[in-house]
């Protein structure tokens, strides 16, 4: 994992410019690497070269979309530093997700690997399409939970499923397992979203429901109560969050994203890296950031 | 190139959604297609499956660098038309830039041509890079005409370059009028900007005065006009577009596109499309939108 952190610099480093500099900003912020380690645990023995190449290009278009999220969400605050846009203005956060980009398909494409280029521009474009659907759904306590969670694989699960076939050369199952491990991640980030605390996940909580943006604690929760339901809509937020809190949502939630853990434990086989990947999917439910 | 537009259009359908229709929406306002242009008159004999997929792809990330400028420029129309963001709002268009952006690498890793990934990827980089380079000169009378040219480098002639580079299978000579014959293009473009009409060219000029983009016939107005100099820095933009025109300032940027444009016919050496290749040099130059 060092050497990644050397290859991600390395790989936003190598053309000067603004885009450069904003881009290895918003690197230094640091993160889980999780679709790295991903890319790395799932590995039969592999080629290291490819595995570092696979890990550094997912990282990247993490990266850009969150650049890019923030922008749109005009959200101040990513892992407890200020967003990029804030910093630098929106125009060098778009260029600079831009950039972000396309690091990661030159990195890949360093690798004459074709297959993994698709896979990953397969991904990009589930993600670009997840992005866009939350928009449609913005404001929507309508929306289903079955659309909440294609949602979720759009915009989080296809990503850990590109990771694990890159990192295992495109075993199905261990894409399986990354996509459903996903959905698990995403449910947990959104009920941290709905219960955690400032401090330990560097982000405002309440954020998607200030944002209108239909998450599965806020749905549920929606469907008890007509505050929380208006609140959802676009109406007043006090007293919402706590009303959530009220609800079985957050239990319920839980739930969920246990069953996507289980589900994808259930793939793992006899993937050499085995025992790690089961106890991520216990990690990342149960997680504080 | 009818089979271009075809294949346009079902790169973009493809993944149904929302940001699947906002870049249908946009794609349907046309284009010059320049870029695919470029490549099928830069193919020797050539591949048809790659050459209609480089053609494709190069639009598509055209497209994409399109939809987000205007988003970050807050410019509401482009080509007559009303932009992505204004019609879908922001994180729409953002959302369907980048979806655009993975279509043109979904379509090129489909031909496994990973030279040909890498060849879209370092094209990508470029546009990023100028596009930064952009926000950092924006209201800057004091770029040189150097930086200026470097701009439309990264972000018009890194692209024509790529696509005739895609189309030729990398012959270098072809690729260096791209790269000519793009700068060419980006200081015509530049020019129209200060003098085109919005019904012939689409845009509403003095575009790049009011944002305090610093282009070639600003930069030279502004060494000799104060007022222009002012009004480019974010003074009072009264008279100023008409002081530009007062000056010789478009006379000598017409002077250095010309200039390019020679330089790009210098390098079309027996490629077989010679006489269309020479002849897309003087009508970069001379048009008017």
């Amino acid at each position: 994992m060092a050497e990644l952190e050397v290859r991600l610099a390395e790989a936003v480093g190598r053309r000067p410019g603004f885009a450069s500099e904003v881009a290895a900003e918003a690197l230094s912020a640091g993160g889980k690497r999780l679709r790295p380690l991903l890319c790395f645990l799932s590995s039969r023995n592999g080629d290291d070269e490819l595995l570092l190449a696979a890990g550094t290009a997912t990282e990247l278009v993490h990266m850009a979309t969150l650049v890019h999220d923030d922008l749109v969400d005009g959200a101040r605050m990513r892992r407890g530093v200020p967003a990029a846009w804030s910093v630098f203005g929106p125009g060098a956060a778009l260029s600079a997700g831009d950039y972000l980009f396309a690091c990661a398909f030159a990195e890949l494409a360093a690798t004459e690997n074709s297959r993994a280029v698709g896979t990953l521009a397969d991904a990009c474009l589930a993600l670009a399409r997840g992005e866009a659907m939350q928009r449609s759904q913005t404001r929507k306590p309508e929306t289903t939970i079955d659309d909440y969670l294609e949602r979720c694989a759009l915009k989080t699960g296809k990503l850990f499923e590109a990771a694990c076939r890159l990192g295992s050369g495109g075993d199905p199952d261990l894409g399986a397992y990354g996509l459903a491990l996903g959905i698990a991640f995403q449910i947990a980030d959104d009920i941290l979203d709905c219960a955690g605390q400032t401090q330990e996940t560097g982000k405002i909580p309440g954020t998607d429901l200030r944002e209108g943006t239909p998450t599965m604690p806020l749905l549920l929760a929606a469907q008890q109560d007509a505050i929380v339901r208006s609140a959802l809509a676009g109406g007043p937020l006090e007293g919402a969050l706590v009303r959530v809190a009220g609800t079985d949502a957050l239990a319920r939630s839980r739930e969920a994203a246990l069953d996507y853990a289980a589900k994808a434990r259930s793939c793992v086989g006899s993937a050499p890296h085995r025992e790690e990947l089961e106890a991520l999917t216990y990690a990342v439910v149960d997680r504080a950031s």
